[in-house]
C-alpha cells in the first residue's frame, strides 16, 4: 500500500470522534486489511460487564471500511451499506481486536469479513464475526 | 406489560455502562417494543460529523433486546445472537431514535426489527433498519 | 407505475428459468412493492416435508428485486448485493407468499424488506423475513 | 466423524426433495465442514442466464446445516435460524460448489461460514459468501 494511503487512513481514523471516544486504536492498515484494537473498560460494558456488542460492531465496521478504502484510489471514499454481526462468545478479555480482510472488491462494491477476538493475556478467543458491504463513492 | 418487567428493563438498561457512556436514553418499553434515543454530539461522530454507524447499531441492538425481554418471564435473560444493520441515510439530525418491535417470538428465539430515525427538529428520517436475532436463556 | 414498467417486470420474471422451475407466480407488481407466490410441493421440501428455506429465500430475493426495479427508470437493471433471511416458522401451508416493500431507495442503492407468509387455507402465518440490498446498474 | 454421522447426513440430504430437484450433490461431509455441488442448467438461471441467487443460497444454507450437524450428537437436529448471503460475482461457470465451515459451535447455537465458488473448467471464482446461524434441537 502506498504510504500516502496509509497516511490517509490514519488521518481519517483520527477524524472519527467516535473511535477516539471509545478509545479504539488503529493498529495496522495494509492493502486489503485493517486491524483495530479496543481496550475493555467499564464504560464499554453491557449489563454483564463484558464489552458491549455495539462497541464490537463499531470497530468491526470501521476496520472493514479501511480495509476496503486501502484498495481504492485517492479520489474515493467508502460508505458502509450494511453489516451483519454474529456474536459467538462474550468479550471477557482485557481488550478486543477486530481484524478485517477484503473478501472481494469490485469497482464500486467491496465485501469484507471482520473477525473480532477477545484478548485475555496471550490468549485470543473469537468473539464475533461480521460480513460488511461497502460502497465506493467519488469525492466531489 | 407488568410493572415489574418495566422496572426490570429500566434497571438492566441503567446497568449498561455503554448506554450511559453514549448518553442513550430509554424512552419507552412496552410489551414487544422498546424505544431508545441518543442525542448527537461530536464524540459519537464518524469522519463526516454524523452519528457513527457503530453507535446506531448499539442502540438498535439494545432496543431489540428489551423488546424481546418484555415478552419473556422474570427468570429469563436475553442474548443477542446476531444483528444485521442497513444504513440508508446519514444521521444528520440532533438525535437518533431506535424503535424496536418484535417480529416473532418463540419459546427460545425472538426476531426483532429496529428502525432508527434521525430527528431534525420535528422531522424524522429513517437512517437505518436492523433485523436482530435474540436467544432466551434461563437465569441460573 | 407506468404500464411499460409492469410489462417489463413481467417479461423479466418470465425470463427467469429458476422462477418457472420452482413454479413461482408473479402476483402483483406496483410502485415499490411486489408479491410472488409459490405453491408447496414435494420437490420444494426440506427433510421435514416443509418448503425449503432456499426456495423461500429465492422468492424473497426476487420479489425485492422487482420492488426495487419498479422505482428505477427504463434504462436500469437491478443486482442483488446481499440478502439476510430470518426463518421464523416452518412453511407448513399449501403455498408461501413473498411480499416485498421498498424501505428506502436512493440513486444507486435500494433496501427492501420482504415478509414471507405460509398460507394454509385462509390463514396466513409469517414464516420468514428478509432485508435485501440491491444495486442499480445502467444497461449498456 | 463417526461413520454413523456421515451415514445420517447422507440420509438426511437424500430426504430433501428440494436438493434432489435442484440436482445438488453432497460431495463431502466431515467434522465441522460440508461441501455441496450444483451443476448449472437453464432451469436454475436468473434473467441473465447465470445460476440464480436463490439456488446459491439454498446450497449455502444446506451445506452449513450439515457442517453444524456433524458436530452434534445422534439425538440432535439442526434448524437454520437465519442466513445472510453476499453475492460477489455472477455464477457463470458449469457448476457452483458450496463449502461450509463451522466458525463456532456452542451447546445450542452454531455459526457457519459458507463460501460458494463458480467452477469453470479448472478455475474457481468466489461468487458468494454466507454467514449462517443454526440452532440445535433435540429430536423428540
Amino acid at each position: 500500500m502506498p504510504a500516502m494511503m496509509e497516511e490517509r487512513i490514519r488521518r481519517s481514523f483520527d477524524a472519527q470522534g467516535f473511535m477516539r471516544f471509545l478509545g479504539a486504536q488503529l493498529q495496522h492498515a495494509a492493502e486489503g486489511s485493517c486491524v483495530i484494537a479496543l481496550p475493555a473498560r467499564p464504560e464499554l460494558s453491557q449489563q454483564h460487564g463484558f464489552v458491549h456488542a455495539g462497541a464490537i460492531g463499531a470497530i468491526a465496521d470501521t476496520a472493514a471500511g479501511y480495509a476496503a478504502l486501502s484498495l481504492w484510489s485517492e479520489g474515493s471514499e467508502v460508505l458502509t451499506v450494511e453489516y451483519k454481526l454474529n456474536l459467538v462468545a462474550p468479550a471477557t478479555g482485557q481488550k478486543v481486536v477486530a481484524r478485517a480482510e477484503v473478501v472481494r472488491a469490485g469497482g464500486s462494491v467491496c465485501v469484507c469479513e471482520t473477525r473480532v477476538f477477545s484478548v485475555d493475556g496471550v490468549e485470543e478467543t473469537l468473539c464475533a464475526i461480521a460480513l460488511v458491504t461497502l460502497l465506493r463513492r467519488e469525492i466531489r
